[in-house]
């Protein structure tokens, strides 16, 4: 006897990444975090963080991280709605826009989340693989015609980009939302977030958990208009956002001269990383975002997977067909990159 | 034309108690927060907080946090699963248990999110009215037969208690989930933990926000049998508790002897408030939880909170016809209370 719905019941729990104990010496370049610490000044936020604050609840819609997080993006608060990372806004719009009667589509392989949340909502779901080299399938996802549908943008594990064009002409041809997922958005060299206004089926997802390496931290946020997220926060929790995630988030995206240093730093090291693990005789997938999808010479992933943890490197094998010959590598710091490089070059003697 | 579900156009939003901006000067008794400041355990915690642990994503099942919870409530910790505050843990039950065939069902007046939630889950709601004296109505909620039943203890906005055998009771007579949501118990005289061992449909919920002045942390916490939450788990976001609030909630509930201080301070004040309300001719129903609910001797109670608000005090008035004669009152400090009592008085020449 189950207390859960029968869909529940069929699922299996999300299984997150791999985090090793903070006593383990790892190198770890598995769930795709920055390596740089966060911004000083959200730290000086953070340490200089009032009881008061704590004591009381939080503005409810994290209004101080909205008023930081429009300045920065060039848009009105109203256009802002912030969450608990951006897991907590993927969830907001399953529950606000997907049902038994309406469908959940995505490009295949992606964000092993979204599958989630369609099950849970007991949603038909339409997974369309994306076309050689990681072309977005515009017509065919159109052609699913679902109530939502989500891109990951740059898309992971593959770090490429579908063309601002191209999810203009997606967002055009749908008759529900278009969630754009741009949690690696920092590494790249264009965003869509024009798209927000023009087309009022579109949500564009940001995270300060890869740019502003503040993971820990728990906070996201969605770009959208403002009638659009009159609907979402229907299904917000009441207080989604801590006060320590409000101040601390404002602080460090309003940093943008740290945040813009990180990024160059890893965006440097992701061309040296894959032209060194080029020259070794892997296969690189050229990427937008913090991270490398790397195919060794003989396509054993798993066993080099395996071979690296135990050397002490952590990095991220799939359980998929289409990528079971891959290995997907967050960009580490220079020191771990060559620590890699070391390592990935035994393992082909 | 929207893009969302049918149930979710026809709902309004949540609308959370007014949260004054922190430069005004009120004194905030509308809802209920702790009046002291959070343990200074805690906060040096906070402030010792490594940006290490901020870059890397927190552990999903907030273990540290997890594992403080456990040894104070003396059970294993697996029967605890963290949540960003305890409407998260309402959420995940929500969305693993109620649906359109599926009922949720509690006694009236209470919480306002247990309807939110049925509502966005498109669920039959049965609301079944208190009796006199703020009586749980045992006979009527198991003949509703909800798959989830939510059951604040203490109630708000009354303070008053369900005993133990009315919880057993309903709980036994009910086929779906039992949720007793104790976000007030630590200023009770007992609590319904020992019915998680007794029954497997029942779930407590806990919340560090008033007990332990953590209202802007975001940190709650659910006790059930395991195989209980690992379906709730299912529902969960992949890191739905910030390292934050892992690390910090962690302390706070490992400081008992600083929780029992505050604890006894306002159970004493609670007394102290009622006696000298009711000189003044205020019927104050006989609280368990941080706050009072008051009836003013000409039942104006609208009127009561506005001048209140006026004189920069600020409590709660509920729209609803059951209540619209009282307001809710969250105990303050010493002085807090003695302010309210003055202008209480002055009120009612």
């Amino acid at each position: 006897m189950s207390y859960f719905r029968d869909n529940i019941d069929a699922m299996a729990a999300y299984v997150p990444g791999e985090q090793p104990a903070a006593d383990e010496k790892v190198i770890k370049l598995n769930t795709n975090e920055n390596p740089y610490p966060p911004s000083p000044r959200a730290m000086e936020v953070l340490r200089a963080f009032a009881g008061e604050s704590l004591r009381l609840y939080p503005d409810a819609m994290a209004g101080r991280f909205r008023q930081a997080a429009a300045a920065v993006l060039s848009v009105s608060a109203d256009w802002i709605l912030p969450g608990d990372g951006s897991d907590d806004l993927i969830v907001m719009i399953a529950r606000a826009a997907a049902g038994p009667t309406r469908a959940v589509a995505y490009p295949v392989p992606t964000f092993p989340f979204y599958v989630a949340q369609g099950r849970i909502e007991a949603a038909e779901i339409v997974e369309v693989p994306y076309g050689d080299g990681w072309k977005l399938p515009v017509d065919e996802l159109i052609a699913a015609g679902a109530a939502v549908t989500f891109v990951a943008n740059p898309s992971t594990p593959s770090g490429t980009m579908a063309t601002t064009q191209q999810l203009a002409a997606l967002a055009d041809g749908l008759a529900g939302l278009l969630v754009i997922d741009e949690a690696y958005v920092d590494f790249a060299d264009f965003d869509a977030l024009d798209l927000t206004r023009r087309f009022d089926n579109v949500i564009v997802l940001r995270t300060l958990s890869k740019g502003y390496s503040l993971a820990g931290l728990r906070l996201g946020f969605g770009v959208a208009n403002p009638s659009l997220l009159e609907g979402l926060v229907k299904t917000k929790a009441i207080y989604n956002v801590s006060a320590v995630a409000c101040a601390v988030g404002a602080a460090a995206i309003a940093d943008q001269k740290y945040h813009n240093e990180c990024v160059a730093k890893i965006k440097a090291s992701r061309e040296a990383l894959s032209g060194e693990l080029g020259k070794l005789g892997y296969t690189v997938t050229p990427s937008q975002a913090n991270f490398l999808l790397v195919r060794p010479p003989a396509g054993d992933a798993e066993r080099m997977y395996n071979r690296l943890k135990a050397s002490g490197i952590l990095v991220r094998y799939f359980k998929r067909a289409e990528i079971a010959d891959q290995l997907r590598i967050t960009i580490g710091t220079p020191a771990q990159n060559e620590a890699l490089v070391h390592a990935m070059s035994q393992l082909l003697e």
